[in-house]
């Protein structure tokens, strides 16, 4: 839920009136994205569309690749939102201070509560994602893969037992362990690298859009698959639940079918997933000040998943 | 901003079907009104509404009040949010545990920055909503006029000079002031009692719509305009705008006339209204933990403008 930027009428008009779009009637900030600004614009004739100002944590630098992702992923049979180009063919311009973009609107919804349909949808889609972008030719590398953790374990490291202890040795070891094992000779290309379930769009069971592109990257296609499991299949208690994980990589496979390397890798890639979570949350729940409204997200959920993928013998454990 | 209260797919489905309206295919949690959480529901057919999810902060056992209130003045011409009935007739029902209510929505955009013709608009749809209001048969006491500040005041008095040295005194008599002087005998009705420019859409200079009715109640007409004339016409360094009081003031009288009394009573009135704003915010002020995410608004931007109301020699500082 965020919209941390202003803007005046006059900047809106002056914005609006740079595309070939119908008269605003209605401009309103929406609880969507926690990086950015969004706002639901409609137009006159009906349209609609969704405005973003990117705000201080995304590097403007990054931002061409990410907006021609979009528009890549869209031209290549992807529903996600396509970058909306001005009257001077830009898609890219200032608002109130900020980069800002426009949009295509999405209809669907964000499901709250997971099904195994749900998961099926996801596992689809995320496999046509990566086959949508495969020939993408900018790169991106993963500032937070393997070599990104150990400098973000480390300003959490000193205080993580005050979250739990014991907790810093446990990261610490997991940490030892992916930097020796982590392949790297798997097939990769552009990920999305963050597809919780508010970023995957439904209508009914079928998946109607993805959104939120700002953490994509280039990686490995199964660590993206490992992150998606990671967020779709554990139950609220953390339970795993297998019926979901078989849907979810069945429908996966269906579109791109994993290689015997990659589901053999998958259990590590998995707890990889489950621990690069745990580092962003740890650090967030060590830095946000006591009575923010915003209550930084559990560490431990993300703890009791890694474990998890520790503890099983082998990918057979998700249904393969 | 706010959305505080999640909305599960089955929740949501529920709620829906208990009204004619075509299938939901996009939800959203929107950054308007402080008290309640606010959705954007877009159906099937191009059609948008709002949905509103009370919470603790409104009595429950008001809510009839208010939305029998939005219908009668949406049916005598005031273009306000009306309550949409179910099938089985009912506007109020529940979700997620919530009391909640499906409302039409308003074209239009609230204005950031005003302009003398935004003021205007604004005088015109006041005096309206006054005059549609008047036969609404049902009463709500203002628990926050005269007899309600002196309890407010007394929760902050004790740190109020924390913010302003003198603070307390000053407010004190005031309001001893206020009770001493208040005129009971002016015309009154349904006032809206919060007419910032947050809950007046425009489409051009025009008004197109009037929301957020949860501090309406009765009490003076003319405490209403002064609520306004304090909310519209100082700028943002507390400068009184005289032109823009002018344009209010006289576009209120071109639908609704001032009598005498009420005129004589402006300047009263407005200060009156200034110190409600000023003892709220204060108490929020003094109230909001350190580090909150939603920054309190400052309460002496409110005094400087009892303190403008209380320097003038008359009505006639108004341009009137």
């Amino acid at each position: 839920m965020a919209v941390y930027t202003d803007v005046t009428d006059e900047d809106l008009a002056g914005f609006a009136a740079a595309y070939d779009i119908a008269d605003v009637v209605s401009f309103k900030g929406i609880a969507e994205g926690v990086e950015n600004s969004n706002f639901l614009v409609q137009t006159d004739d009906g349209e609609s569309y969704i405005l973003t100002l990117y705000e201080r944590r995304v590097n403007p630098a990054d931002l061409p690749w990410f907006l021609g992702l979009m528009e890549h992923l869209a031209g290549n049979g992807l529903t996600c939102p396509l970058p909306i180009k001005g009257r001077d063919g830009e898609a890219l311009r200032t608002l109130s201070g900020r980069p800002a973009a426009l949009f295509s609107f999405l209809k669907g919804l964000s499901p709250r509560r997971i099904s195994a349909a749900h998961c099926a949808g996801v596992g689809g889609a995320l496999a046509q994602l990566h086959l949508a972008g495969a020939n993408y030719p900018a790169r991106r590398p993963n500032a937070l893969s393997v070599p990104g953790w150990r400098p973000l374990f480390d300003a959490s490291a000193a205080r993580a037992d005050e979250v739990l202890p014991g907790l810093a040795a446990e990261v610490a070891a997991e940490l030892g362990d992916f930097e020796r094992h982590w392949p790297s000779d798997l097939p990769q290309g552009v990920i999305h690298a963050d597809l919780f379930p508010d970023n995957v769009f439904f209508r009914g069971d079928a998946v109607s859009g993805v959104i939120d592109f700002y953490f994509a990257c280039n990686d490995l296609y199964a660590y993206d698959l490992a992150i998606a499991m990671n967020a779709w299949c554990f139950e609220p208690g953390c339970e795993f639940n297998v019926t979901k994980a078989q849907r979810l990589l069945a429908a996966y496979q269906a579109v791109r079918p994993l290689s015997e390397a990659e589901t053999a890798a998958l259990p590590l890639l998995a707890r990889g997933a489950a621990v690069r979570f745990l580092l962003t949350r740890l650090y967030d729940w060590l830095n946000t000040p006591v009575g923010a409204l915003v209550r930084p997200k559990d560490p431990l959920e993300y703890l009791r998943i890694a474990r998890f993928h520790r503890g099983i013998s082998g990918p057979g454990a998700y249904g393969l």
